[in-house]
């Protein structure tokens, strides 16, 4: 079995057409590349053809853009090439609770999630001792009422994005960061930034989900990971998890509970991500596990 | 280790106060029983205390009611004694998708579903040669709109309830039965009417949820048993459960996956409400798995 | 987006090495083939390039293995054409419990499992009326001890061999069909015949194993779909799961709960199978969900 | 509702009987016990009686105890009360890998799991960091051949037992201690100490078990915690999980992706048994959830 020195990952999105994966693969031949894992999907919803191949090869990442481009422009692809090995530069922010954040800094630290978490922004103190430990800057920006009734969101978020450029991010990870991001912010970080929200959406949208659901008499409570968009609660949806619960707890134990869920959900969907595993078709997302 | 011949069931709920167990189960004792199994809860959303005893006795239910009357009485319970083996008398409502409806009577025939189903009614006549597979009575009572505009929908109705009455049935349960129940119906089936929404509940209540589920691209789908209430789609909640879905599945292959957990999920909702395992918190369940 | 007449599916596995997938797919290009779904994978353990594509052409079966023809033989490829819109004519072999055969047959007839089962052969004649009610011929071989001590196996497994012929069955399920097959059959059925055992494997093989899951005191019980194979329990393994159990449940109990994972389990084997999703990669299977 | 200052729990065992329930509760009464929470099992296995009730009082443990002597003598029990809020004094013993751990601190942080650690043992140095962060001292007892070749093992499990008497220690959890313990410390422990076993028992004994899983292909991998007997992974299963794993993940993924649940597991289990929900029933346990 031949191999090279590195494995790279295509990820592609075209209108649909025949001829699309042949054409792909001939270019990748240019770079000798033999595939791992590769997978297509073609989209009713939207026509539009999906694919993610893996594969080993003497070239780097700039080789194999070339290799391909022609390909690309032909097909009108929306191309990208990775090198499967580099961590996705991840920006974590987060507010009080530390549960998601410690689940993805252990396994960052573990090896077993491809990031690497160059710094952390919260509206609060808390979890700096945690972020410490890991050895991870720890940016504290809150947000105050201004004495002239004005909040200073504005600047928090210019700082927010002076950091995200600072520090070459890739992916923003809301590790429960309670609050809510600017129109503007959010359009600067489409499809770049992931949200943990701790319902089974479209189950209790808003504040408090847990309450609501608990309210609601539910056998099982969740958690959504999406991609954050400027429709709260609406982004296309990564990951979705459940968890039994019964009527003797309540709803402080359901907020316990959920933790658990909403650090394993969230932990897939930045896992699937950086992997580039994920595509958008339109609202929804195509996971190629 | 001392057995009677019966093993009966008490049910019961009361405002919470000291002594309420040890009153019972004393007056359990006049009976001689003997305790295989029993649970008790105090909910702190309505200071209601819930217990379900199961024993074995050499008397019989009327005896055991007469047993526990005074305590009954004194501390205001809503109680009642069952014959742990005696099967409720269901009658089944199905439109023309039979998955729900085979789960049901097929475990009744297995033995592993303690119900005896003595007539199925339906709005549509394709699913009786299942049922008379089964040798269950199955009676056509379609709904139709008559020349003046109106439809037939209270004949249909007051059929319904002299079957309920001609039957003696304890429980009905909408096995997919597609269509909304009057307010004046749905007050005469109180507590004994479960219902299967195909749907995560709250998410996608209405018509056609797994539609509604497959444009906002959840990742798990969904159905849930309740009780049937006024309010569509609101009824306390007996049973939940999901099961993951892709992006290449179809609306119509959510359609066709979610019948399983259909039939899953409102079989197990039967169980437990025929064992007499659901007392009703105001709008949740308590189940005493 | 060009569509054809026809829904195709190439199967294939070959050693690996570079120029696989774009070769098939260049000659797919020669019937038009338009990829609705594809995915490949390289096996670590074996060596083994794995793919399975289908797609959409005007040419039919015969023509698509011409068009690989020349890669099939370049590649050394194990390949298979077949049209996604065949049902699989699979025969099933059941004893006396028929929660798995219901389900089979429950799903062939609305649709939902592309399967088309002309006979059912069983050793027991209590599930003759469940396999009229679906208009199935029903073949009792009945495995009997001979006055001379020896029994009419051979016979009866004669017998069988002439139904898979007669009725050019593809597939034979074993659902729960309580006789274990001479080696020469199973030979005869190499990747042709499913089993579903009744514990979550290599965990109690063999007899009861609900009855050992009870004495071990598991808290989930489980079911798995494999190949037959000579060595009993050990073929390759399709699907598994799981359900929760407790200790009030008793060994029946578990027996009764299984029977629904069993039935879920064994139809999600049979449909990847009858899809075309499963392939044999030494001892394991590749399933592309 | 009446409540006292206090919430306990009385757990206990008895040869089943009559008028148990009625005893207790009874007894309960002199202390003016208010069950919040009680449940009862009568084991058809061994003919015992289980029983967990949680009230509140203004009594305290001895006087509780004091109260219900009388019906521990009669009904020969083996009974004990626990104060509700107390937390389970609980020694962590690791090796190389923190996942478990990690779980356990973060939840004892957080308040989610009712224990003290006041200790971590093990035998390499590799998690001293995060013990200290989370204010643990942390007491490195190296295994080593000795010269003689005999090893310092029964040196190394006596200074276990000292660290057990100087802290008090209630329960001893093995979260992922890779060392066995020798029979005689294993029979000081009895019933107060927890192992996590990386598979689903009792599938994959002994070393190694995700890469016998992977060799054998299963689709789920799990993760069991029992309690510690002589008899290697025999001992009383508490608490099993699994997840779905597939053909692409190789055994060093099944390492990764199975600490997860292995750390959900071991949670649960400790949570269950600090909160006094588990007895023993024969080689079986009863979890009163």
């Amino acid at each position: 079995m031949p191999t090279g020195n590195n494995s790279l990952i295509v990820k592609l999105s075209c209108p649909n057409q025949p001829g699309i994966v042949h054409a792909i693969t001939g270019a990748l031949l240019k770079v000798d590349a033999n595939i791992s894992e590769s997978q297509q999907f073609d989209s009713p919803n939207t026509g539009t053809f999906f694919m993610r191949v893996q594969f080993t090869t003497d070239a780097n990442v700039a080789d194999t853009e070339a290799a391909i481009a022609d390909v690309v422009e032909e097909f009108d692809m929306d191309a990208s090439v990775y090198d499967a090995n580099a961590k996705t530069r991840t920006l974590i922010m987060v507010s009080k609770d530390g549960r998601t954040m410690n689940e993805l800094l252990f396994q960052q630290h573990a090896g077993t999630l491809p990031v690497e978490v160059p710094v952390i922004v919260s509206n609060h103190l808390d979890l700096q001792p945690m972020a410490y430990f890991y050895d991870v800057p720890f940016v504290h920006i809150p947000i105050n009422k201004k004495p002239d009734g004005t909040s200073n969101k504005a600047e928090a978020e210019a700082r927010l994005m002076e950091l995200v450029d600072q520090y070459d991010i890739e992916l923003v990870v809301l590790a429960r960061y309670m609050q809510i991001l600017s129109d503007d912010l959010i359009q600067k970080l489409d499809g770049k930034a992931i949200n943990i929200h701790h319902s089974f959406l479209p189950s209790f949208k808003g504040a408090r989900p847990y309450h609501q659901a608990h309210d609601r008499g539910v056998k099982l409570i969740g958690a959504t990971a999406h991609y954050v968009t400027a429709d709260l609660d609406e982004g296309p949806i990564i990951e979705q998890r459940v968890q039994r619960v019964n009527h003797a707890l309540t709803a402080q134990d359901f907020v316990q509970r959920g933790r658990a869920v909403e650090g394993a959900t969230l932990a897939q969907a930045v896992q699937w991500h950086t992997e580039h595993r994920v595509l958008l078709d339109g609202d929804r997302t195509v996971i190629f596990e």
